[in-house]
């Protein structure tokens, strides 16, 4: 237990804490020299998630500059992919590449390796809960069933994954049977990180925004309710915060249906709708990140409107996707003091 | 004036038609072998847009194969900044390209030579409507300021439009400048068409879904009413259709704010929502084109579902995005038999 408090942990509890505990996701990433030091001698990609050495280091570097509230555990939503085999690689360029999945092979598909796959990205979170300040949380995360499928079917990120979207509508059985796989070893590897550890995960859904309503609530909302429910029945305190991008007005009973504690916002969720989505709970986002590359005004008054607006209710301040390669640091710096610098 | 209702345009006016009137967004496009043979002897697709005689020939194919209840103009959004002299090519496989403006440059366009330069485009509309069906409205076209400016701005199409977004950051008055410019062209280009025959016209923002509130409200509304207002001012009868496209919860107060008469939805937009914006007037969507891929009962079950919900008030059927070069066209058959065989 924790001596000094954990702030983000406090307002997954449902706390309102003034100013709000901050984080960005993709701290640990391009736009700080500190991590394309350690990116450029890790080896590939992948091997920076794997190496508990590396994944470490470059997980404390934001920690360290800035003193965000929580950190991040260095990894990437596309590990699960890669531990059933289908040979992920991340191309400078090119984004992550894998073998397409084909419909037959989805019946083949075997998640009993993935913990021991991924036990590298477990021992980093152990040692990061050594390393890490008392009060800075520590959060794990993985990608949502619906996300990580759109990946394996197209076999990379495309404009609007029609591909998989497509491979729902023609094959509902073998969809239904890759999201329930994705799902019950996401929320083993959920599980193993909060054993490690890891004070809350998160759930990215980063493609949740392109789904029609039904297709939304069979292929969003279910997969991630059923991961909710399998690490909370495990680990009853575990803290979940979920994530699905772009989906807008769909966030309305999110909450509420999967299960989650808090409810991450991206930057076109209206202050308003957000405000009402967190009168059930707390809620995290959502600057564009894009803001934080212009800095300035455009930096300043993008804060002010959040906190204004939900600093009030419980909020974990944070960006509304991840922040870009093209963020000045110092820019960085000027959102962090200006969020803890601001008066309710 | 026509004997023969046009029934587009009575939806337009107001009209519950049931069942609803149908056409399709890119309905002349690659799914169809006989587009893909005018394409193969056209020469470039500017020259496909800027030659009547192919550009009519390929606005009619879809009208004769599937007797859609509209026929839209056969052109391209990114004519605008073609005729800015911007340097727009398309290149098989790479998307739009065209060179990136700079903001040193944003003071130099010069929109006066945007009629001449699309003289072909309304000698287009102007044959087509001689030789359209009675009953078959004409529908013609534009961009949103925002959607033609965030490729002027990248010199392309980008995952998510980021460097238009951190342009309008950066340089807020340039920006506003660019988008009055757009949309004054644009109104005049919409006035030519209407006054070549279109019987209506849409303005599609398809970026409008990757802004945040305050940059909807300035980026994609202000501009749309801009050109609403000047075309209504000097055409009071003219019918506008505008498509926001995964504007999700802003679409709220679109219809009023904009002006236009007619609220196009992507395949993203609730059913329970797109009802209550129904209420206010017409709307025209939603079925998700992967369903036309599909075929089958995901073809099915959507049709019916969107008719049901929305087919007691003013609907004009179409997709939720542009149909896609993978589509079967007997998909497309069985799609107009459905909706033109349901009964209310």
């Amino acid at each position: 237990m924790s001596l000094k408090p954990r702030k983000v942990v406090q307002v997954l509890e449902g706390q309102t804490i003034y100013p709000p505990p901050l984080w960005l996701m993709r701290q640990a990433g391009r736009y700080l020299p500190e991590y394309r030091q350690t990116r450029a001698i890790a080896g590939s990609f992948l091997d920076l998630c794997y190496t508990p050495d590396f994944a470490v280091e470059v997980t404390l570097q934001p920690i360290r500059r800035y003193g965000f509230d929580a950190a991040i555990l260095f990894s990437d939503i596309l590990v699960i992919p890669d531990a059933l085999h289908r040979n992920v690689r991340f191309t400078e360029g090119l984004g992550p590449q894998m073998d397409p999945l084909a419909v037959e092979e989805v019946g083949a598909l075997k998640g009993e390796e993935t913990l021991s796959h991924l036990a590298p990205v477990i021992e980093t979170v152990r040692r990061l809960r050594d390393e890490l300040p008392e009060e800075t949380a520590l959060l794990g995360f993985c990608g949502a069933p619906w996300t990580v499928a759109t990946y394996m079917i197209a076999g990379k990120g495309t404009p609007d994954q029609a591909p998989a979207r497509l491979f729902a509508y023609q094959h509902p059985r073998e969809f239904g049977f890759l999201l329930d796989l994705l799902a019950d070893i996401s929320a083993d590897y959920l599980v193993a990180q909060i054993d490690a550890g890891a004070d809350a995960v998160q759930i990215f859904d980063s493609w949740a925004g392109i789904l029609g309503e039904q297709e939304f609530a069979e292929f969003a909302v279910k997969p991630v309710a059923r991961m909710v429910a399998s690490v909370k029945a495990r680990r009853p305190g575990a803290k979940i915060i979920a994530f699905a991008k772009g989906a807008g007005l769909l966030l309305k009973d999110y909450r509420q249906k999967t299960g989650a504690d808090a409810i991450g916002l991206d930057w076109t969720v209206p202050l308003a709708f957000a405000r009402e989505l967190q009168k059930d709970g707390p809620v995290q986002g959502n600057l564009d990140p894009v803001r934080v590359v212009a800095g300035g005004k455009s930096l300043e008054d993008g804060i002010d409107h959040i906190l204004q607006e939900l600093g009030n209710g419980p909020l974990i301040f944070n960006l509304g996707h991840g922040i870009t390669p093209q963020a000045n640091p110092e820019h960085v710096t000027a959102l962090v003091n200006r969020v803890r610098g601001s008066i309710a």
